[in-house]
């Protein structure tokens, strides 16, 4: 159990590294460097535990690299459980690499039942798991569809474990305004509702740097919207996804930021751990293109920011 | 791979079965009979395994008692990640055994995120998983919050393999109303713009006997809105949760079919799988009072729908 609050933690390891940029461990076994997919026994196209193992050591390797440069990374559940009980064992197990190297973790997860279910999800995704003498991440993605009976949970168990939550506010993806964008009378979106209540509920748990341990995922697709939620929400941290493969630019990701630059951590999984894909790269072996796609990223958002 | 679509499957179900109760295995290790706890070789209360072990065994017991009686279970999957793999092997265990037994499932996941990722939780959470000779569920539950393009890959997914989904549209918690109560200008409220979405995207994929693959997760704690959501999704199968412990009753539950008594399951829960610790069945053992319980159930549902 970590002993400080995980807003302060995170500004902490921000200030350290130097930038707020987060690492998505996003990692499909068909897109892996032939150099990872090839040194696995894979039996057959389908088999799991060599998959899962695959998935494993390219985080690693991708954790090793990027631990100097960033902050923290954001491992995402989905890839991991597309190979059932060796995927999970795989991400518990970057969980733990992850933190060994001073990363912290966000678990992108994504998940949300009604009260009693959602303790079960907070215990199983969130807190530390002494049984199998594992931590979980330090904090995990969460949805706010069932609305606050289906976020205490979660806000209980990060309250006593120092974890922290981003709750899904506005998604960067097109049609995200499929619901997000239903408007009240007044001509307020859903994704600004949401931003109200986020702020609202988060008001439970302030670190000492003024930061909730309740953060708010946002998308970076559009400046003006950011500057926005950002002004709705003084006391949660923005996990901005988006960055770099889903079209956002580090411009429209700073609006995201206070006038004092804390208040947000910026992410990009597929430009960096895939970057060996990029012409921009050609002729790097994949860790090497990894490791200038991090360093030129995280520039990037110096630039922006004017840090 | 199933052969015929889910909905055919389901409507069918119900009609062998003569009930559309669904019990839910929603299984709290704290809460075990203690039969089952104290067989288990638990080294202490963290030990994952033994209590992974615990409920795969309570789940099995009850799907071979309720099978003769009900179509259907539904599996929630928080009950098993609190016990990160051990827990998802015991998950996907209980899946084939549920199959083994006639029995269709539905996988309370309540999953949801961007495209390629949602493509990654369909794979890992509705197909059926040839490299680990398994089975997926029947169908999932799902969530709208991002959107079509975070609900496509399911639907993919589900179309290939005939299986099934069930989007989050009303939920049956008290706090549901945060979000799901957000009203536009002409005071329609978010589910009934979600339950519009669901009966759109949901055309894609109609079955033999007129309903969806994509059904909808339909809170039964109000009849005069399940009235008004059955009329507004005219393809959706209902997944209505709630009855029992979540305070619902079976008339209430009954408005959420149509005139010919078809378009909705019923799930209960807790009423059932913990039903030694009702009062009613005192003097029971837990198999007895499980079993009595979905009698008694099936025939509340039965006379509400006058079958």
């Amino acid at each position: 159990m970590a002993s400080v609050h995980f807003a302060d933690r995170l500004l902490a390891a921000v200030e350290e590294k130097k930038s707020p940029l987060v690492v998505g461990i996003d990692p499909v076994f068909e897109s892996l460097p032939p150099s990872i997919r090839e040194h696995r026994m894979m039996n057959d196209a389908d088999d799991s535990e060599a998959a899962a193992d695959a998935l494993y050591a390219f985080g690693l390797k991708i954790m090793k690299i990027v631990a100097p440069h960033v902050p923290a990374v954001k491992i995402n559940g989905a890839f991991f459980e597309r190979y059932h009980w060796d995927g999970v064992e795989a991400y518990m197990n970057l969980v733990q690499e992850a933190q060994a190297l001073g990363l912290l973790v966000i678990g992108d997860v994504k998940r949300g039942d009604i009260g009693n279910t959602s303790l079960q999800y907070a215990q199983g995704n969130l807190a530390d798991a002494p049984g199998i003498d594992m931590n979980g991440p330090d904090s995990i993605t969460i949805s706010p569809y069932m609305g606050i009976d289906s976020i205490q949970p979660f806000l209980d168990v990060a309250a006593k474990e120092n974890k922290g939550l981003f709750v899904l506010v506005r998604t960067s993806n097109k049609s995200s305004a499929d619901i997000q964008e239903f408007r009240n009378a007044e001509g307020q979106p859903l994704y600004m509702h949401v931003a109200a209540l986020v702020e609202k509920w988060g008001a439970q748990t302030i670190g000492a740097r003024g930061y909730s341990a309740m953060g708010a995922v946002v998308g970076a697709t559009n400046g003006q919207q950011l500057a926005e939620l950002r002004a709705a929400m003084p006391h949660a941290i923005f996990l901005v996804p988006g960055l770099g493969a889903q079209g956002g630019t580090a411009q429209d990701a700073a609006m995201a930021f206070k006038a004092d630059k804390t208040g947000a951590v910026i992410n990009a999984s597929r430009s960096i751990i895939f970057a060996y894909k990029d012409a921009k790269y050609a002729g790097l072996d994949w860790e090497k293109a990894v490791e200038q796609s991090v360093i030129e990223t995280k520039k990037q958002i110096a630039d922006a920011l004017g840090l």
